[in-house]
């Protein structure tokens, strides 16, 4: 599945809950797997200081996609995020 | 332009930078704004422990996206990042 249809997937099953969908790609060969989850990891921290994350739920995938700058594939994170609540400063 | 155009748009001009294209949409209506901007600051600082941002070429835009689970519309962040080039940590 490309990336795209798997940010449009519909989300299967369990509670209708909101969700934050983040895609990160970057068209940097060499920026590894490993700074990806860095980088995630800190991305999720942040988020979850604006809401309340159901991080059971949490749906993240580090994978490669085809670069638009070079034949190669180049390293790509997706990540599926269930909001169970805004935090009191983030409400509207 | 849809956001999946605006996320494949190849890179106009300039030098030929390395980026890194993050999308962040919220199928929660009332995610304001002002959170999704609050996100991408957060965003960018988190990147920026990782890699030298070009912050003159950073490209970001907050906009409004069909919600897959409702007829209205959800905000959603698009940026695209140049990358000067990755901190020594994030190096393979």
């Amino acid at each position: 599945m490309g990336l795209f249809e798997l940010f449009k997937k519909k989300n299967s099953g369990g509670v209708a809950k909101d969700r934050l969908k983040l895609l990160l790609v970057s068209d940097r060969a060499n920026c590894s797997p490993d700074v990806m989850e860095m980088i995630k990891n800190d991305i999720i921290n942040v988020i979850s200081k604006y809401m309340d994350i159901d991080v059971e739920g949490l749906d993240i995938q580090i994978t490669q996609t085809q670069s638009e700058t070079s034949n190669g594939t180049v390293p790509a994170l997706f990540a599926n995020i269930p909001i169970k609540d805004l935090k009191n400063r983030s409400k509207q």
